[in-house]
This record gives structure tokens, C-alpha cells and sequence, in this order.
């Protein structure tokens, strides 16, 4: 069976599953407590945001964070309706299955910090599951979920993952999360209100200057 | 004289001043279109205003920016009451002065981009302007304009450039101008919402991980 | 059969395996041409940098790079002996095999620049592919292939990179190729001499300073 | 007098006057020890490459480095001859002075670190005394002296920096300092060999491709 995951001990504990669009409506059928999203998006689900932020937290494990000893995980939910399924919801499944896309992505896009000696040139988690997505041919997502160790704040994107996400759009949710799961929706644009962005690079300019 | 401005040309064509604390409520007195600042923070005049949005336009004709052909330009108004004092307004000066501080930084801090042909090694002007006052010592500050070609589009900040700015402050204000001098103005914490900081770094977290 | 590649058109042409440490000899026994690597590290064959050459190709077509339209791609070679193996050797498996690990990645970390609006908030295909490695749990690396568009020129990585591959030893190999598959090879020490790493950070100071 | 050194406690110690491209070779001849500079430079001499290493040093002290606790400095040299001279050697001139040059510039450009929360937004010292010479309409550079805290070690720069160097040339030299002023040379092509730079982005491309 095509990317039946193995039952060996995995450090990502969910399983997840792409649903294609047209199913998509009977899987929500099922489903309460959704989160909203901005402008028409569908709302995820509940469910679909606790595998999203459990995600961004298996993925910390990695982190390498030797100089700041602060772990970041983050998970990408796609806009190719990229759906996690806990694995507790079905037992009519013995080994946990994922099925993939025609483009042969089944793996969310999970990405912790990495440091460097030099600091300035470590990487965020939220860059890097952006890039890992990118490069496996993704530009277009619906979520992004955060994770820290901080118990008391959710973990909050700094300004340059921020602008990151904006790259890709305004309209997209970031849940900032606690270890215990609790967490706090944004959207990109409200997190960079009056953002910089792609467009402005092409308008009318002062044309005046002469070297640069 | 100590401090005063060659008549040569100059790159920076305004003048400025520093007025110590004692004599600052008297140079206040006769001006007028204050512009608000934050919190418990006193306004900036808005000749103030205008002169630091002129050093931001006067200090972007050295960006350099041969990939992008983007020119920004930032200058910085620190807390130590820096003012700047139009030249038109002395009459009785023939030549522009400046009077310094004891300590001796007489130049406002103005910055450029300065881009790279590996283009994430840029620095961005507002970051520019930023690490040299911190160079320069002083890392309380007021105020920052920012300055681009964009003729209708207020430049703003990137959110590495917003995060940068929050390091040294939630409540001091950015003035993003365009070429005709009009501008819009938002604080650090309004341009970064729910933003993370040092003092996340050292909150109370889980430390059941190993290795790191 | 786990982990199968599907028959379905796929963005990256190439096929690989997995290896374990016990079956790598005899692996190697049949191979020719190989690429000396530093120190003791035994020599990766000409195949292997063949296919992880390709595999740095195949990801630039997912390049973002509408800001440089300079499409970079990088392909990694773990140290858990990743194995690339050309389906144009196997011609008695019709449907090319993807043996996994037991902890399940399969995929070689293949990644490509992403830019930004914001130029400095970019991020290379180099350092793409590594955070991608250290987000799915690896640290060691054995060589690292980038790939450009520059007909005339091995595309060479940038200070950052070389930084960032410093960050997880100083003796593996980069390969700089053309797009026609020739490659020049250093290694990373080569590339960065006298660098500066995490040691420095923990050497005996002068300590004598006050603030920070 | 122009540009006179106010007498009162000022962070940098040492003072400095700009040379005139005519008077350069007389104040050459009563100097020795000269430091060998790549192709066809003239030397420095001893004196002034000490003069920069204190200027670096110096600079240090403002260093914002709370998360690293790790600071460095870096003084940089332009090509308009801007020359150091000890205090100590001008026993006739009771108050420093400091001669400036027709275009203004006094200040030799010296940067420290300057970090931040998100450690990959923060600045090295050598990216922060080259921002600053650009920004003062510098883009020439003979000579950049490094210093940091490490008793037994010559701190070398980034592999982020030595890009960011290499845009304004390779030829030119980067001396590595202790804190007892001991120094090791290299040149910026030899610290960054084989490297990417601007021409690398106009060369000739395979063009097949078609988004990005």
C-alpha cells in the first residue's frame, strides 16, 4: 500500500492524510468546534488545529538551539487541504494511513529554529517550514502553527517571520501556542498591519537619483 | 567654534542642534503642530518631525541598492533630545552650528540600505540608522522617519526592521514619509502587535527535553 | 510495499535508497569513479555526487526568485549513508523502490532560495536544505550539491552558507555545478578558512567589561 | 576651529585627521614598519594599523550583546586616506584635533554588535562599520580591524560578514586582533575564496525555465 507509514517508533506521533477537494465537505460533515479563518476561507476545525499545533510541538524535538537553549517548533498547513487525523479517531485502522496527493508531498511541512556560532545567521522555525514547503513546491497556505516551551505566553513569530509569512499572503492564520495546547490566533496581516510588501517594489517612483 | 559645519557642500543639507534637557521646554515654547507621541512621552514638534524626515531623504541618496533599485533612507531621533533647527530659521547665523552634547555624537543617526549580490546579507536603512547610535552609544530613542522613492505609498518597515526597533522599545514612533514630506505615523508596538522579546527568552518553560 | 513512489509524474525524476551502515560495502563495491572525500570520510562515488547533482537541479524548478530571477537549488547528503541510486541501473524493479529508514525519511533534503520582498529576509537554497535535514532530525552531513542557471560558472556558496555548513563541521564537501552536470569540489574548511565557530564562543575572555 | 575635539570623556580614545591625497606621501616617509597590503595598495604603516585595532576595540565597549554576552568591534578603513594619529605623538597640540576632509566625514567608521531577541536579526560589528561608512557616502575601503574579548584567539569574521565585505572588493585586508593588540592579516579574497558575487548574477543562463 502506497505510503502506508511504518508502525516503528516515527518522531512525528500524528498521522495525518490528504483529502482531495471534492471530499472535503463530507469530512467536515463530521466535525464541531471550528476555528474562523479570515475573509472566505473555510474555517479548520478543531481537530484539525490540535494536529497542526501537536505537529509544530514534535517537530521542537529537533530544534538546534545550543546558544539560546530556546526550542521553536512550527507546522504549515497548505492550502491543498492538507488534513491531519488523530490517530485515536480510527481504530477501524490498525496501522494509521496516509494517503497522497498526485504530487507525492505527504509529509507536513514541520520546521524548527537553527542556530548558528554566528547568530544572526540561525534560521526561525516558521522560515523553515515556510522554505521546506516552498521547495517542495508549495506557495499557497492556510495555517501556520507555533510552538515553545514557554508555559505562561503563547509563542509569539518575531517580525521577520512575519514578513516571511506575508510573502505568501495576508490571509492566513497563525496559531501561537502553549505545551499545554491552549493557543492564540492571528492573522498575518493583523501581526503586520501596514505591511511592505511585494507591490511596493514596482510603484511609481522619483526617478531622479542618478547612481546607486 | 567647536562642532561647526564646514561651508563646503554637503551631503546633509539640513543643520541641527542638540539642546540639553534645561533648555528644551524653552525651544518648545514657540512651536507649534505638535505631533503626538506616545504614552507619557513629550511631542515632537512638527518642525522636528520634518527635519528628521529630511535627513532620512538626504541620507537614502547614499543607498546603495544596485540590485534592487529600491532607495530607502531612515534617520533616528534619539532621547537625548536631539533637535534639529532648520536653516532658514537663523538668518543671524551665517554659518549653520552645531552644538554638542558632552558626549560628543553631534550627527544624527541616518542610514541607508546597503544591499549584497547574496541578497538575504543586506542590512535595511532603518537597521542602519540603528546600530550607529548603538555604535555611537545611545540606545534610547524617539523617533525614526523613513524615506523611499514611492511617490504614492508611505514606506513602510519590514518586520526584521520592526523587530529591531522593538528591541530597543515598544513606545517610540515611526514616521513613514513619502517624497513630498507627508507621512504617517505608527508606534513600534502599533507596527508590531503581540510582538516577542527578551523577556520571552527567560520565561519559565518546560524543560523536560534532552539534547539540544 | 512501504514507501513505493507512485507512477504519477513527480517533480523529482531521480530515484534513491536508503542503505544501512551493514549493506554499504557491498553497495560500494560495484562503483567506479569516485569523488575523494576529506579526512577519513570514505569517498562518495562519482554516481552519487551524479545523483546528488541532479537532485540540486530538479528542486531549483521550485526556486521563488521573482526578485533575482536567479534560481538556486541544493541537494544534502546525510551521514546515514542516503544513497542515491539512478533507475536507469535498476532496470529490474519496474516501478523505481524507495527502501526507508526505519524512521521514515525517505526524502533527500533538496531545497531552493526563497526569497523576500524585503531582500535581506531571504533565504538560500543552501541553507534551505539544511534546516530542512536538521527539522527531520539529522546533523551530520557528508556533501551538499548546488545548482544555478549560470551556463559558464559553478554556482559558489555565499559567506552565509558557508557559514551555515560550518555550523555542522568543517569536513564535508560542497559541489559547485554547471547546469551540464560538472562540478568543481571543495570542502566546507576550504571554503571558509580560519572561520569562526562555536568553540569561540566559549574561549577564555578578557572580562573586564561593565554593561552589555 | 573646524571639527576641534571637545576636551570632555569621549568613547573613543585615540584621534585622527584626514589626510589630503597630496600630502599623503610625506606622511608616509617618516613612518615604518609597514604592513604589507594585497596588489598593488600602498602599505599601511604599523602605526596606523594599531590606531585601527584601538579604534575597534574601543567601539567594542558599545556593544549590545546581552544575549551573547559576546562582544566585538570593528574600525574600518577608507580609501580617502583617512589617517590615525596617536595623541601622544602631538605634544604640541594641547586639545586633539581633528582636520576634516572638504566632504565631512570626521569620524572613523567603527561598528560593534548589535543583537537581538530573535537572535537572527541581530548585526556584526564589521557589517555595522561598513553600513555606517556607506551611509556617510563611502563605498572604498583599504582595511578593517576586528576585535573582540577572547584572550587567545584572533577573532575572525563571519562567513556573512566576508560576503558582506567582499561586495565592496576583494582586495582588500581584514586584520583579526586580540585584546593585547596582536593581529593576523588576511586579505577578503583569501578569507572568502572562490566566491559569489555581482557578476555571478548578469552571466549567462540557461533560460528554459518558466516560473519563479
Amino acid at each position: 500500500m502506497i505510503g502506508r507509514r511504518s508502525t516503528s517508533p516515527s518522531p512525528l506521533s500524528f498521522t495525518f492524510e490528504y483529502v482531495c477537494k471534492g471530499s472535503r465537505s463530507k469530512a467536515s460533515s463530521s466535525e464541531r468546534d471550528r476555528v474562523k479563518m479570515n475573509t472566505e476561507e473555510p474555517e479548520l476545525t478543531r481537530d484539525t488545529v490540535m494536529k497542526l499545533i501537536q505537529a509544530s510541538q514534535e517537530v521542537k524535538k529537533h530544534a538546534y538551539c545550543r546558544y539560546s537553549d530556546f526550542r521553536v517548533g512550527a507546522a504549515l498547513l497548505t492550502s491543498d487541504d492538507l488534513v491531519f487525523t488523530a490517530q485515536a479517531k480510527r481504530p477501524a485502522s490498525p496501522v494509521p494511513t496516509i494517503q497522497i496527493h498526485a504530487d507525492n508531498h505527504a509529509r507536513p511541512s514541520a520546521g524548527c529554529n537553527v542556530e548558528n556560532a554566528c547568530n544572526n545567521l540561525g534560521i526561525c522555525a516558521e522560515r523553515t517550514a515556510i522554505v521546506k514547503a516552498v521547495s517542495d513546491g508549495h506557495r499557497r497556505f492556510k495555517a501556520i502553527a507555533v510552538a515553545s516551551d514557554m508555559k505562561d505566553q503563547f509563542i509569539s513569530p518575531c517580525g521577520g517571520c512575519r514578513q516571511f509569512m506575508r510573502e505568501f499572503g495576508l490571509n492566513w492564520d497563525v496559531y501561537m501556542s502553549k505545551p499545554d495546547g491552549s493557543f492564540m490566533k492571528m492573522s498575518v496581516s493583523q501581526l503586520l498591519p501596514s505591511s511592505f510588501g511585494a507591490k511596493d517594489l514596482t510603484m511609481k517612483r522619483e526617478t531622479d537619483h542618478g547612481d546607486h
